[in-house]
């Protein structure tokens, strides 16, 4: 078996040997007879790998014991509804937007309440002081990672209502004062786990204050009240959650994993910038993603056979998202250094061969 | 490794040469150098998945055109609220009500608006006669197989409103006409898939009337208009949904299920009939679920032992619903006959060492 270097978006790279893990268990876990798709979410077993994968989390990020870790379905955009239900009740939502993603939960809000834009930003992060709350603002929302447009705070906002983060591209890549927040998510599916997962962190003493029409399912509450088991959760999506949490802390945890962020995505950026414009990323240099380095190449014409060439070297899933185009490497923590300096040393030869 | 005899509720019992399939699979589909689980929604592989899983289950209950088929996240305590908030716009909800499912999605409803109970009845399916619906009825709602409580729908009921079923607990069991429906949602965590994937079958006229206010994810037009790829779906679940539905075809489809299910069922409710009350089961005989044989010993006091010596012939999740409490053996499309003769076997010892 040849892998290739996957360098997608999400659903993306896992760690080779939680894979292997998950291939050795998968007809018979532990030796009880049945595999984790097969497991009742209410036996000991489950519930063992529940509290544990909870516990990881709790350990690699210091998560303090006044928040609630939870596990959620629906992805990002759920969330973008969940909150201003959760948390905008006779106030209004507040909105950095700065990308894709952060304009898509402000939409949301839009929808579902009162909300407005704290700030609007194009290729960087807001400068605190450009943040502006309403009078009436009952959160502050910022989106940590723009996974489409690459760009990523490098500070945390301070905000005096409860600051919430969508972290779902750069969960886990870094170390994170908790304490911050009032709340926490992200889609597992770049960092943690299988796509159909979402993390919560979330402030206890802020749940608990929807409206009494809001659907059971996207009340935080919820959640809180049944360690996430008022439904099935998703089991094995939990499962691979719990093995990816256990290689992290192996690896050295969130402290390592943004070592060597730092390392990877500056490999690139510093490719791209010193490639005589051949390549180019018009993202303000602070505000540059570690997770997702998008750049373009000058003579879009080369694009496809850029693509293309790249695939013949297993490099894989470089293409821009499709709303920006252009070619994207994403580097989330299963991608290695030496992935990178492949992807590397195949785009400094690619420009030297076309320029 | 010995595999268990397993009758658990759902998460459930899985064919093994699906999961043998997706271990040999898992570091490496079809020799693309990924798993399943690192591989983008947006690539031609897993469109093809995605596509094909849908062609499978139209094959197999011979879905129309006009009926769209879609795959959600939240299992079916998020229906119990997209149900009325898609379809009881400016009407009344109208219930069915004869079991732990169909009660919590009556509530649900009469949380998000008008809803009101068109039947009640304890231990068995109302009858046709007896489903009033109120004047302003958007849809009769009920239950085809209630899963705690051991109870079937024996009939479909025809009624002048759309129809809307939640099929979790017998989805692909038995032939369904899906002419008759508005809407059928199931979990797939029973007879089709992995826990954390929702399958909607809905007539496609009746979508797009949800209030604009509705959060964009419980809107079914949402999927409808995206083929469920508005955000990311749970990629791994409907892959192993894809296989579970190629092994349903190849075993002979859903009337060879129910030809299995009716023999399966009739061994233990047999047994139980004639175990001159040590075993005992309170359904209406033409009720009685095939999916979840629901029972009781007449002394109580033998519950845990008889739970402990199936376990020791590998006979496990016997154990009924913690609502109810009594003993529970679903018969889901994996569980074979030879497992339900295993299980009446023990059965029948266990009484005539206990009466």
């Amino acid at each position: 078996m040849t892998r290739i270097y996957n360098f997608a978006a999400g659903p993306s790279a896992m760690p080779l040997s939680v894979l292997e893990q998950a291939a050795a268990e998968m007809t018979d876990w532990h030796g009880l007879g049945l595999s984790i798709l097969e497991m009742s979410h209410r036996s000991k077993d489950f519930i063992g790998i529940y509290r544990e994968t909870v516990s990881l989390l709790r350990e690699l990020y210091g998560i303090p014991d006044e928040y609630e870790v939870m596990f959620l379905q629906g992805g990002g955009h759920l969330e973008f509804a969940m909150v201003p239900m959760n948390f905008s009740v006779g106030g209004c939502g507040n909105y950095a937007v700065n990308g894709v993603w952060s304009k898509k939960a402000f939409k949301e809000a839009q929808k579902i309440g009162e909300a407005a834009e704290a700030a609007c930003v194009d290729l960087r992060a807001p400068r605190q002081d450009e943040i502006k709350l309403t009078e009436n603002a009952s959160y502050l929302y910022y989106c940590s990672n723009e996974t489409v447009n690459g760009i990523r705070y490098w500070y945390t906002p301070e905000v005096s209502v409860p600051l919430i983060a969508d972290m779902s591209s750069d969960f886990l890549s870094q170390p994170v004062d908790v304490r911050k927040f009032g709340l926490i998510f992200a889609g597992a599916q770049k960092n943690f786990g299988p796509a159909g997962l979402t993390v919560v962190i979330a402030r206890r003493d802020l749940l608990g204050r929807a409206d009494p029409s809001t659907p059971t399912m996207l009340d935080y509450e919820t959640y809180a009240k049944s360690e996430s088991m008022y439904n099935t959760p998703p089991t094995f999506a939990i499962y691979i959650a719990n093995l990816v949490a256990r290689w992290l802390l192996d690896q050295g945890g969130v402290k390592e994993m943004q070592r060597r962020s730092v390392i990877k995505s500056q490999i690139l950026y510093d490719l791209i910038d010193q490639s005589e414009g051949f390549y180019y990323n018009n993202v303000e240099k602070i505000s540059r993603s570690r997770m997702n380095v998008v750049f373009n190449l000058k003579d879009e014409s080369l694009n496809d056979e850029f693509v293309r060439q790249a695939y013949e070297k297993r490099l894989a899933n470089i293409k821009g998202h499709r709303i920006l185009g252009g070619m994207r490497a994403s580097l989330y923590n299963a991608v290695s250094i030496e992935a990178v300096e492949v992807l590397a040393d195949y785009m400094k030869k690619f420009a030297e061969a076309h320029s």
